[in-house]
């Protein structure tokens, strides 16, 4: 194939990938865990549709999807961490011979999809398990926002014969607070639903509260807009928080607060508003680890400076290293 | 008139009262100044269409329209203490005339509606003139919820010069919080808008924070759901919250739980929920006065022991006595 052909098909395919990927900013319904099993699909397609490439257009196409899926998801840890795996995964794969190379790097990269994909669902299956010590027979119990992790625990706490009902709030303006009560009553739970601003008025008939996370470092907990004054309140009220959340949601200092470039369009929230009003729709926030009692991972309950371990062990391939910031 | 006439006429009435005061329960934009003047205006139909009856049958119908106005909005201060002028007034008129009883009813009660207006509205410009020195010039403030209070305040400061901007919420489920930034928008004050759990992404940028009333009393402030979260935050952050209330906001503490009463239907917060999804609706909620920095009257900040003066010196109607509750 000669060289202006190749960039014509290459710029051709990355206007493809952006396509694939548009969904997964606009998805604001779905928790991290669900996320990530998308971009895991999105890598797939980008594989099996790459029979053409050379090794270093392969190579540059998961590039160019990684960086968009990043882009797209800037809170989220376990896309990022599935795109360095990505990434580690093609860099490691040399070979003189350019189709062996590709099919290595196709093989290669689908069995670490594979492995993450295991590695979240198993994850989740462990964070339910240790969980149930967590939730009070009989009483009532606060859910926030929409995580599948919070959500598979409770079913799980629930088909294992625990009885509790469940207080939420909406999560506007995406309503996937919504999402959250019909999951659950589907699953059988008794659900209580109310808006967000009444928090600090169901929270005092609630025993323990539980969220989910996008995104943790030693700062906090990145997770849906809200979750700052539910932990305010349930510190006040004196309600144990969990946050439940996958080692892989772990991520260095600088890199948590990329969360702060998810900015939404202002009509999500107030539809043709009256001039000299602007509308602020920010999805993501951080609440400190001090508001939090506890964040169950896979592996039980966190410690704080375990952090500093999982960050210094986790290997991060050199595109995704952020720059310092120059004063 | 026999009277069995005058009975049909009485229930003819009475359901014409009922009508009467409808949209004031079904009233969710208007703050608590709003609505009293429109109870007003009914009582003053009321007087306006009671020329046939007897002073009995005319105390009688006021004696409804007290009744209706309290239940529609338990949890608004000034209704009550309206309906409770109205009700000593009334009662107070004695003549062995009827004809000559009714008309002094008439005259009296009008008297007192317009008295009570008159003290509603200048008791709001001097909290306005009050309030200024708390706004600190060029930064941003905090308003919560729709006050007309809040709002002509703020319009006054501006008037006087004074440059800020101000960030609200939008106040689900009713969104009078849109009509706060569309008010002040139209008065020329810059507005962010934002949802309502979004207040803690905000309020690190406010200085100060406001907030209006529907009632007060020693444990606290009634206003609308959201106050306590809002409370909650300015208080972690070190931001001053006001609540602007004037003194016919005060009741005894027994009163101001009526607002325990108002429930509204769930519809109003989702409609059509799932099986197994019940929908909480409340209006209102109390902030202790412990979160609040402090409460601006007609007669500047109030001191709490106050309070107390206020409750004692009022002369409450003994229909409107609320029983104790027995154990």
């Amino acid at each position: 194939m000669d060289k202006s052909k190749s960039n014509v098909n290459q710029s051709k395919q990355s206007e493809q990938i952006k396509q694939l990927v548009e969904p997964i900013r606009d998805d604001l319904l779905s928790g991290a865990a669900e996320i990530a099993l998308r971009a895991i699909s999105i890598f797939q397609s980008v594989l099996a549709t790459s029979q053409s490439l050379s090794a270093k257009d392969l190579k540059e196409q998961l590039q160019i999807t990684a960086d968009a899926l990043i882009d797209a998801q800037p809170a989220m840890a376990s896309v990022f961490h599935l795109c360095n795996t990505v990434l580690l995964t093609s860099s490691a794969v040399k070979n003189a011979d350019d189709t062996k190379q590709c099919d290595q790097i196709r093989l290669d990269c689908a069995a670490a999809l594979e492995k993450f994909e295991k590695t979240l669902c198993d994850s989740a299956a462990e964070i339910a398990e240790k969980t149930i010590s967590l939730i009070p027979p009989g009483e009532l119990i606060f859910a926030y926002s929409f995580s599948s992790t919070v959500v598979s625990m409770l079913l799980h706490a629930r088909a294992k014969g625990r009885y509790f009902r469940v207080v939420c709030t909406e999560s506007r303006p995406s309503m996937e607070g919504r999402k959250l009560a019909t999951r659950l009553a589907a699953g059988g739970i008794e659900v209580i639903c109310t808006f967000d601003s009444a928090m600090g008025l169901v929270l005092p008939n609630c025993s323990t509260a539980f969220m989910g996370c996008d995104c943790l470092g030693r700062p906090g907990v990145v997770n849906k807009v809200g979750s700052y004054v539910l932990a305010l309140t349930c510190k006040e009220l004196k309600i144990p928080l969990y946050a439940l959340a996958g080692t892989e949601k772990i991520v260095s200092d600088d890199r948590l607060f990329e969360f702060e470039k998810h900015e939404r369009p202002g009509d999500e929230v107030w539809e043709n508003p009256p001039h000299g009003v602007k509308v602020l729709n920010r999805q993501f926030e951080l609440v400190p680890l001090s508001l939090i009692t506890g964040i169950v991972t896979e592996n039980g309950v966190l410690h704080e400076n375990e952090i500093n371990d999982y960050v210094a062990k986790t290997e991060i391939h050199e595109s995704l290293r952020l720059e310092a910031v120059a004063f």
